[in-house]
């Protein structure tokens, strides 16, 4: 089967063997297989996938059902020919994989397999990070860092149906014009505010800040921290702002604020499929009735996997890029 | 009633007025009031009590039960005459008290009240941040800074009862050996190793810390974080080493590390009895049967005030310094 591999810091599509299934597997043909930010860190030699995974990149794909080992056949609930998506460690920029059954979920009704292929890393890791770290509530106020990348665009949608106020950051104007559609209820323009700034304008006008899902992090992180509502949790997703912040410890302690590191990846696939489980129960009715619209910026064939890398190198999407594989 | 008061950053024992007992409180003999280095904190103008607590000082006492509200009467579970401790936010250095009764603890059967007096502050603070925040777990490595305090004499006993291993810190080897009768696993001894070095080795040893109380703070905490064991948490109660810190963010991701600021004296009196019924469920079992020891440093009479403190304020004691009033 074909798979896009690294060579020399490219993507180079080319001949592999194909994958074998273990009695916990299904084996899924590839129909889309959508773009994260750590694919590009796998190409630089810094971001391996995990072992067990094949060694080329991809975290997320939509397909069909080819076959199952025989406990998948008896605990996935999937038959053969079912529309599926999967989180996987690494492996989805290829014609197929075989797949964990907990890391397996139905495509929602009414969505293509290209948009499906967007949905698990963005859904989940925001899942994750909103509801089981963040401890999220209604009418909390939820911040969500780069508001134009793929994640957010699960993120604003997310935190909005379920009942918060969203608050979200872009660079420029054109950014924030261009994310409007997604909901947020307030986009901080960070060459206008900073965001240390903007938080203590929010904690001014009563809506200090309870939650953040943060990818930048850096000295931005402690210096608005102090600003947070009593109790707040900050979740730090990624480091791509810079990997040390300097905290201001009386305002953690007289607030009661957390400061957590939270990876998706890394987690066991049984925590995996809890989350993913919750996930479906939780999010997939609004995504079948329209209320959340999954976020696609462009759909590549997958011979133009380097153009669709470019893509998010040159940081020109918002939503999510995705290959259509067959 | 007599009740020692702030004059001039120094206490002085005067006439004040009797406590008002509404319904949900009980009025309490004091026999007993142990001291906290909040008192100190207090006594420098930094630290007032908070609303609706008497203004003199003293975060914990036993006594024994003079009357009731009506609220109290029906829901506290007491009889007049009945020995208590009790945790308040202030008003212990005094001859009597009203206390709601969320905050009331039974005396731990064998136990003295000058004992008795020493525990509700150090054991429920130790309690919260070992269980409640530091979500402690048998068998994992718990890290108290600050061995020789009050507070660690009885969170080194709290964490051995509960099959963690504990590793504690000092100054010097004088104080080493000093509190070597608390049971601590290991002492680090910071005359001869830092506390980031220590962490590292312990990490080094297959022995990385899981859950730090931390009194001290300050840039130790930054760079001692790093050495964490995956899921760990670092909980901050104070900041007597350093108001900030520098984190390093890419082990706080990878590992999935929580920093944590908690205070007990800020939460309702829902939370505290919340707190306090868990405590005492779980740990007087372990005070009666004898193997927690209550430590003691010194006994005062009520009217050596001053010199009390003054033990406190010169870092002399190992354990908790008590006054008696009664």
């Amino acid at each position: 089967m074909k798979a896009a591999i690294v060579q020399d810091k490219k993507m180079v599509i080319c001949e592999v063997s194909e994958p074998v299934m273990g009695a916990g597997d299904v084996l899924v043909e590839i129909h889309a297989a959508a773009l994260n930010r750590a694919d590009l860190l796998q190409k630089q030699g810094t971001y391996p996938s995990p072992a067990g995974w094949p060694e080329w990149p991809g975290l997320e794909l939509a397909g069909v059902v080819l076959d199952m080992g025989c406990e998948a056949k008896e605990k996935s609930g999937f038959q053969i020919g079912d529309k599926v998506c999967a989180l996987v460690g690494g492996g989805a920029y290829a014609e197929r994989i075989a797949v964990p059954y907990e890391l397996l979920m139905p495509v929602p009704k009414g969505l293509t397999l290209a948009e499906a292929a967007a949905l698990p890393e963005a859904y989940a890791t925001s899942y994750l990070n909103l509801f089981y770290e963040g401890h999220l509530k209604a009418g909390q106020v939820l911040y969500i860092a780069a508001g134009a990348s793929g994640l957010a665009s699960a993120a604003i949608p997310m935190g909005k149906a379920a009942g918060a106020y969203v608050v979200t950051s872009v660079q420029t104007e054109a950014q924030a014009e261009k994310i409007k559609n997604l909901g947020a209820d307030s986009i901080i323009v960070q060459e206008r505010e900073s965001i240390p700034a903007a938080f203590a304008r929010l904690e001014k006008e009563g809506r200090p800040v309870s939650v953040c899902m943060d990818c930048l992090s850096g000295e931005n992180l402690g210096a608005a921290m102090p600003y947070m509502a009593r109790g707040g949790y900050w979740i730090v997703i990624s480091t791509l702002a810079g990997i040390e912040t300097q905290v201001k410890l009386r305002p953690l302690l007289t607030k009661g604020l957390h400061l957590v590191g939270s990876m998706l990846r890394n987690r066991t696939n049984k925590e995996k499929r809890d989350i993913l489980c919750a996930l479906v129960k939780d999010m997939w009715p609004h995504l079948e009735s329209g209320k959340i619209k999954p976020s696609i910026y462009k759909v590549l064939p997958f011979s133009e996997v380097n153009e669709a890398q470019g893509i998010l190198e040159r940081f020109e999407n918002t939503g999510k890029v995705v290959m259509q594989v067959k």
